[in-house]
């Protein structure tokens, strides 16, 4: 079984895009910019807005978080995004995950303008990437797709099974496959017989949230298995929605975690911040060009 | 097999809406208002265009239609639907399709606002219909979930295979089945064994658009099978995506065509003008509450 590890797809796709953000700050005097929204205290939140912005530091992209306690008023945080929507310094803007429950996130998927929106909550990018318009994407399934593209796996003609429905990984992924040409099959929780499904998938998603959820009956002999799942499990390491153990000898190659898709999100998540800045650039210029 | 009509599902329908019509025409003083945009001169559009006025006047939906010649400028039709925008009195918009080719259908689609976006082909709308967010969705699968729910057809974890991906009829149904609870197959012209993954299916739903695409092979004993195509035969007769005479002694219902999903297209279409209509009365009397 091959393994499908993140990191060498990362640094095969790294010059390029440090390659952009030196063209960018050529052309426009300033770094790219990606502004973090965070809300409360929840640890896990804080590590990865931390390793959010170690990235962006490493790769000349200017970061500045927003902290807010988790008492804060929704129409305080409202307040501040809408600020900067309107801040022409800023190129990105996330408000990162979990939320406090006096959000609505069907709401506050709509604060953060669509051209800013680097994790692609927004109902508009959602429906522009279905539709296979323009516009930015969920990092995650587009790491998964490089990851895809990097080992040369084929998705035009082949029968994908995605596992989970999230509106940033399940949903989003199944149309980025699906615009790939791949016939797709998309389970969930309320899926009755799980494996009489994910047993004809060529390609098979796991993004449940369900630890161990994936074993040996759900794989069909020779499937690539993509692993997105990600636990902290009893003996305290690191785990996924596979059991990666009973498939070895029965899938052609795996996407394991840790080591598998991790790294590429937050690298997708990078390049969406220059994407965007670099997209506004066009646009001033284009405009000034057009009014010379 | 059970047909699948959906002229009684429109009958049944029918009052609910026409109550809805009444009560806001005693609240707002006015009636609902449906405007077309018609662009050309093909045959079957003008057919199309007729009818939706005719349902519309006939359910006391006012209805206008502004033609342009083939050869208008995309400008000038762009500038009436940012009147008709603009216009209060304005609920729903449409552009009958075909547009000539010099129209941009991704350009057109983000023409309407998504709140006068009667045919919801906005991308917005579908990324609100794909998060489960309230607002317009398209007419023809609203039509097919109101036909299942007419015939107690349960679609919570049931497996569907819906074949073809259209904008406007195989995306947006995928998506309601999903939030339905299905589990979803999504199959299109690049699917490889068709068979083998429509016959997984308890709901088979063709909207290819290839004549009599589906036959014996593809259906699996007991399923339910809903034809979405429509063609001019070569008998001079109407005929679907589905050869019903093969599986008429294996499907255990079948949504013929014609005679099945079509009326309830229409139907819907009257009634997204009219839910427009009730939500930006709704908007106005809160507005006019609070400004009090």
């Amino acid at each position: 079984m091959l393994i499908l590890a993140g990191k060498p797809v990362v640094e095969s796709l790294a010059p390029a895009l440090e390659q952009q953000i030196s063209a960018f700050k050529k052309a426009s005097g300033r770094s790219p910019r990606l502004d973090v929204v965070l809300v409360g205290d929840d640890p896990a939140s804080q590590i990865y807005v931390r390793n959010k912005h170690r990235e962006a530091t490493r790769l000349g992209i200017s970061s500045q978080v927003h902290s807010f306690p988790s008492s804060a008023d929704r129409l305080d945080v409202r307040a501040l995004v809408e600020r900067l929507n309107r801040d022409d310094g800023v190129d990105g803007i996330l408000i990162q995950r979990p939320l406090p429950r006096s959000f609505s996130l069907s709401e506050v998927s709509q604060w953060v303008l669509p051209s800013k929106d680097v994790d692609a909550f927004h109902p508009e990018l959602l429906g522009r990437l279905a539709l296979g318009f323009p516009g930015l994407a969920p990092c995650t399934p587009q790491g998964i797709l490089a990851l895809l593209a990097h080992y040369k796996v084929e998705v035009a003609g082949k029968v994908a099974c995605v596992v989970g429905r999230s509106p940033i990984v399940g949903k989003p992924l199944s149309y980025m496959l699906l615009n790939a040409n791949a016939s797709v099959i998309q389970c969930h929780s309320r899926t009755g017989k799980l494996e009489s499904l994910t047993s004809q998938a060529d390609l098979l998603f796991v993004a449940a949230g369900v630890p161990r959820l994936i074993g040996r009956q759900h794989v069909r002999p020779g499937a690539v298995v993509i692993d997105v799942g990600i636990h902290r499990m009893p003996d305290g390491g690191l785990g996924g929605d596979v059991r990666m153990d009973e498939i070895s000898d029965l899938a052609s190659a795996a996407s394991p975690v840790p080591g598998g898709v991790g790294p590429l999100t937050i690298f997708m998540l990078m390049r969406n911040v220059v994407a965007a800045a670099q997209a506004r650039l066009d646009t001033a210029t284009g405009a000034s060009v057009r009014h010379s």
